[in-house]
């Protein structure tokens, strides 16, 4: 069902990455559910995860790790079991499973970052699973596995997500290469789902930090499916810093802004791909608001109309059902709202003009842009200078299908 | 599919109240869409509305007139066209209605609001049709039309909804009978989709008005079936004035709470309707939050909950995944809130205890709670000594082929 999406081609490995996928059986027999990912000495790690006050155990570890100032040299993640609403148990599994890696590496417990998705509060035993696994995923390192660990990485998707994108700096190429997992529950809050995105520039710390944050603002910070904020929530960027350039160490090095655009660019694809795979989706909606006062009424308009089950559903139904549309406005908490600036266009067909249905505006007109996969909404306020774009997918009946059926 | 609900049944007339219903042909053919209301002399009436800014022509008009401080004597609903998003020729629509009724009636045109629900942003000459109809409407006004009128207003309703109770006063019987119409776009902001409740009891002005924000709070602006707030919503109480007793005129009256509570209960389950038959609903879920700082957080989570498709969804499957719950209340937007204190209960099902799963909790208790048709969800915060309550319904396919069919 994912809306204009192909599966991953010309993955471009980063040097200084290797990846493994193993069967670990977590929650079933015979799936991928297991993924390494070592770095190379010298690799810098920065990291968003969830707002979500029941963040989940590997969330509450990873954080530590990074905030202990250790060098992180492993990532490893599970589907299957997202390890949350586990209490104290959840956070001795999610230690005890990177201790676990670190032991076979040579490391200390704080080198390895944990992830998991999947069911919330079902206990797991995941440090003996894992530890079973090792030997082969270890044996199974390589810097090609991208496709293959975003595969193993997914749950309800139905596509895996991954992509590359070179930018020449100093005349060397740099690679960045991103993989995302996530389909519902998507309504990231400073992150997303798992995503994770490498790049074999030398980005030093607060730097990459900063344009961690920066390509989150522009991505997984601007998407929905269903409103729903995951308690496992997390991105990562991962600089191992093998190309041969010199350290990039502050913003103000015009290579920054190069690097920052690049990496930017993979984090909005990996982002609008998860709404194009969002769950049921059948449409792929980008939503700009034009003409606020600040970014922030911009973006309640967008999430309202975003979030409207009425307005998906009529995505979903091909139905230029424009009067939801306006309900949706009317009601975003904009309590000084002039409706009679307000403007609406699908694709380049206005029909909503000065508060009112415009006069040129024709039914056929709109069934025509609603009839399409992907279904572009711009809203007019007419009070302000700023602007704001997200993504989202409209609501279908497979999407209670697959959440009705999820756990069965 | 409406949950635990049966048509109306021992309506109680007001006196002082007539009503009549007649097929005005407004969007199709052969269905009854108008209604007509009578009130006797000395009525007073108060009325609550949307706050959605995209409010409909009738709703400004009807905000008008009864801030004009005219008698109301008259009450015109239509269906099948909600003349909102109708610009300048929808008020002249509305205000021509008005006219119209107030013209056969020898009342000036404000002494009538109009009220509109069905489709919004067409255009409608909703004027000629009343006018044409105003004969029929007139000669059928009775006291005894409560059940023809509660279903004359519905659209996606699948039920009329409306009932009556008395309380004794100073030795004399009050009645008080009320009818609503409402299933999707539903989520109040100070009012709802639209409802009448009549008394027979000499409410003055402004006592009357309390009396009305005092059961909305408690009612209508607790229940939601999509988190869509309507462009229509309004809420209207109407005291005849007919009962043989003093006049009520301030709240410090005791007689006041007395019909206050009577006139709560009445819309409290006009409000629970409206959800039991809420558009595809198969559930009827009260989401009880108690242990909060304020009123507003306990809401916050409360709506989080009854907002999240994936708690809707799960609801409607049966299935006890309650870890979709932990998820919706971590992202309440409580930024302190701390989850060792959170406690989830399923009807007397203790599921989390202290932010984890209870060890005593079953897959199976759990089942039991969720194969009922009312699934009552509690949820402690531990953190002070605020409550409330609000009622919402689940997500099923039904929902999806309603809003994807609606227009066809």
């Amino acid at each position: 069902m994912a809306v204009g999406l192909t599966p991953p081609r010309n993955l471009l490995p980063v040097s200084g990455v290797r990846l493994a996928v193993a069967e670990g059986g977590v929650r079933y027999a015979g799936r991928r559910d297991l993924t390494l990912v070592e770095l190379a000495e010298g690799t810098q790690v920065a990291g968003v995860f969830t707002r979500n006050r029941f963040s989940a155990a590997p969330v509450t570890v990873a954080r530590r790790h990074l905030a202990s100032g250790s060098a992180i040299r492993a990532l490893i993640i599970n589907t299957g079991n997202a390890n949350a609403g586990t209490g104290v148990a959840g956070l001795k599994a999610a230690e005890d499973s990177c201790a676990a890696v670190a032991r076979e590496g040579g490391w200390t417990p704080e080198a390895v970052l944990p992830f998991s998705t999947g069911v919330i509060g079902e206990p797991v035993d995941l440090a003996t699973k894992i530890a079973a696994a090792l030997p082969h995923l270890r044996s199974q390192l390589a810097t090609d596995q991208w496709e293959g660990a975003a595969t193993a990485i997914m749950t309800t998707d139905t596509i895996p997500k991954a992509c590359s994108r070179q930018v020449e700096v100093d005349g060397v190429k740099i690679t960045i290469t991103g993989m995302a997992k996530g389909s519902g529950m998507i309504r990231p809050d400073m992150a997303t789902m798992l995503a994770y995105i490498a790049t074999d520039a030398p980005l030093a710390g607060s730097t990459l930090q900063r344009c961690l944050q920066e390509a989150m603002e522009q991505s997984f910070n601007r998407i929905t499916v269903d409103g729903d904020t995951s308690t496992n929530d997390a991105c990562i960027l991962i600089a191992t810093g093998q190309a041969l350039i010199t350290a990039i160490s502050t913003c103000d090095d015009p290579r920054y802004a190069v690097l920052r655009d690049a990496v930017v660019e993979v984090a909005q694809w990996l982002a609008q791909a998860i709404v194009r795979d969002g769950e049921g989706a059948s449409k792929f909606i980008p939503i700009h608001v034009v003409g606020g006062r600040n970014s922030e009424e911009c973006l309640q308009v967008a999430y309202r109309m975003a979030h409207s089950p009425l307005i998906k559903t009529a995505f979903f139904a091909s139905d230029p059902n424009w009067g939801r549309l306006l309900a949706a406005i009317g009601s975003a908490g904009i309590d000084d709202l002039d409706v009679n600036t307000v403007q609406v266009w699908l694709g380049e067909t206005r029909i909503v003009r000065d508060g009112a249905r415009d006069s040129d505006y024709t039914e056929a007109a709109g069934q025509l842009v609603m009839a399409q996969e992907e279904i572009p909404v711009r809203v007019g306020l007419g009070r302000g200078s700023a602007s704001e774009t997200i993504w989202t997918c409209d609501l279908s009946y497979d999407y209670v299908r697959i959440n009705a059926d999820y756990r069965s």
